[in-house]
């Protein structure tokens, strides 16, 4: 709030107009929880599980056999090429639009299955709170994601209030065809994954086109984006959540396979970046259930 | 008007919440003129200028000994690959910073040799008070121009009220370097042209994340963006501008190299869409010289 008040207040050397009030927020594990797996793998993994019904091929051939017998532990532990392979059977062969109604259904069904809730009920309440909190000061936030970036638009604006076009993450490759129908936008098979590390700068000089002054994420994947965001001059807030609630959320950090936090944390000590300590600074972690899912 | 009224009417069929109203613009040709060549061609060849007084070995060596000798008309007829080349050679290899303040120099400088003012002055005013009308209604403007992004960035907040993130356009590649003086990002000598026609839509999707209804162009690469927004449910509104006045500005549409206007043209005629005559219809093609232009 100390930073929010410095730099909305005019005619002071700090004072940031609101047109450059930017600030980009990382998405799994720093607005939704991504243990013990990203909630995109899960929806891959079900629409797997969907398609193999349909292709029986899919339970003969690698990677998808592995994945079908083993389970979702199993796709924690494939390397890269593999995970594409799955987005691309999974989430390729269709209409843009398609593709948002199946993510929407599925949102609108599975459950997590620690917590019993939705995926889109768990998100972190202080970080919606937060958003709220810029967005009554004129700040524009964007999410900056790994994750693909049209499974996030189907449920952001819902759920965090980020329009589509302020969310930024990996893409499939898109055809514009002439159908009977009409124009369509066909998702090919063909995955540019928005990389952690350095490739969250870059997206965002790509789709901003300007240096935010505030950003939050919670993983060395994160790192780049905030050393860019606190490198440039007048007032910067940079941030990390660390997860160190084993009980109402998780605990995880430096040996963690998903969402390593080992780096940053260092350089988060050493430039007196903001940490959000889970268990000791935020007295809600998730919404309160409403009548209707306690109900 | 009639559109802009019947989307903002609360309690009707047509009714489209303020946060679905997206509009997308064409630049060259729709916002600011195209001709005789596109105004970062102009920029790329005064730069190229600049760069064999240092570097004299482009004076030796192609495409760039063609174009400094034969000018910007020589510049006009060369291919995609060429083009390409001397946007690598005129505009990677600095940072992206450096590359804004090097556009802001010259466009602060540089005049149209016919009108004689500064390139950011010559932009259309029924335009400019086509996008405040939208901004007071609410809607949002993007720009989707197969011109860089980085290059439209620099002018089209201050010019258009156009903030950087509502800016979709071609992109060089983009380096994120931890320098001595902090993190930079360079910009590297690769270019990926968003092109005219089916890239149109695609940008959209793939930046916006969904599709607009209301769409403005003037040329057969603007054709697919429209189609693509007219084909959208509920109330529409697409555009063309018909460049007919030699006189004030310009007059080219089927056989014209820059800009060509032809197929869209013919579907703009079947379809019913707006087709905006710049010699009947507008009153004033650009505003008026200041005082200190004229003075």
């Amino acid at each position: 709030m100390d930073f929010v008040r410095r730099v909305t207040t005019e005619a002071t050397p700090d004072f940031v107009p609101a047109t450059d009030r930017i600030a980009v927020f990382d998405n799994d594990g720093t607005l939704w929880p991504e243990q013990p797996i990203c909630i995109q793998f899960v929806f891959a993994f079900e629409r797997l599980k969907s398609l193999a019904h349909v292709h029986s091929e899919l339970r003969t051939s690698e990677p998808f056999r592995t994945v079908l017998e083993g389970g979702l532990n199993i796709l924690m532990t494939l390397g890269t090429k593999d995970i594409i392979e799955i987005i691309k059977v999974t989430q390729s062969g269709m209409s843009t639009e398609q593709f948002s109604n199946i993510v929407a259904e599925w949102l609108a069904s599975a459950r997590d299955p620690r917590f019993g809730r939705f995926y889109t009920d768990l998100v972190y309440q202080p970080m919606l709170e937060l958003l709220d909190y810029l967005r009554a000061n004129e700040f524009k936030s964007f999410i900056v994601s790994g994750t693909g970036a049209d499974f996030i638009r189907v449920f952001a604006d819902e759920t965090y209030r980020i329009p589509p076009e302020q969310v930024v993450g990996s893409t499939t490759v898109v055809e514009f065809r002439l159908g009977e129908a009409g124009p369509i936008l066909m998702k090919m098979p063909e995955v540019e994954v928005l990389s952690d590390g350095a490739g969250k700068p870059v997206a965002i000089d790509r789709f901003i086109g300007r240096r935010p002054i505030f950003a939050f994420g919670n993983s060395d994947g994160d790192k780049e984006m905030l050393v860019w965001t606190a490198a440039g001059s007048g007032p910067r807030l940079v941030g990390l959540i660390h997860h160190t609630d084993a009980k109402r959320e998780w605990a995880y950090d430096r040996d963690s396979e998903v969402g390593r936090l080992d780096k940053a944390l260092d350089l988060a000590g050493a430039k007196k970046w903001t940490i959000v300590d889970m268990a000791t600074d935020w007295n809600t972690i998730f919404p309160p259930q409403d009548a209707v899912e306690t109900g």
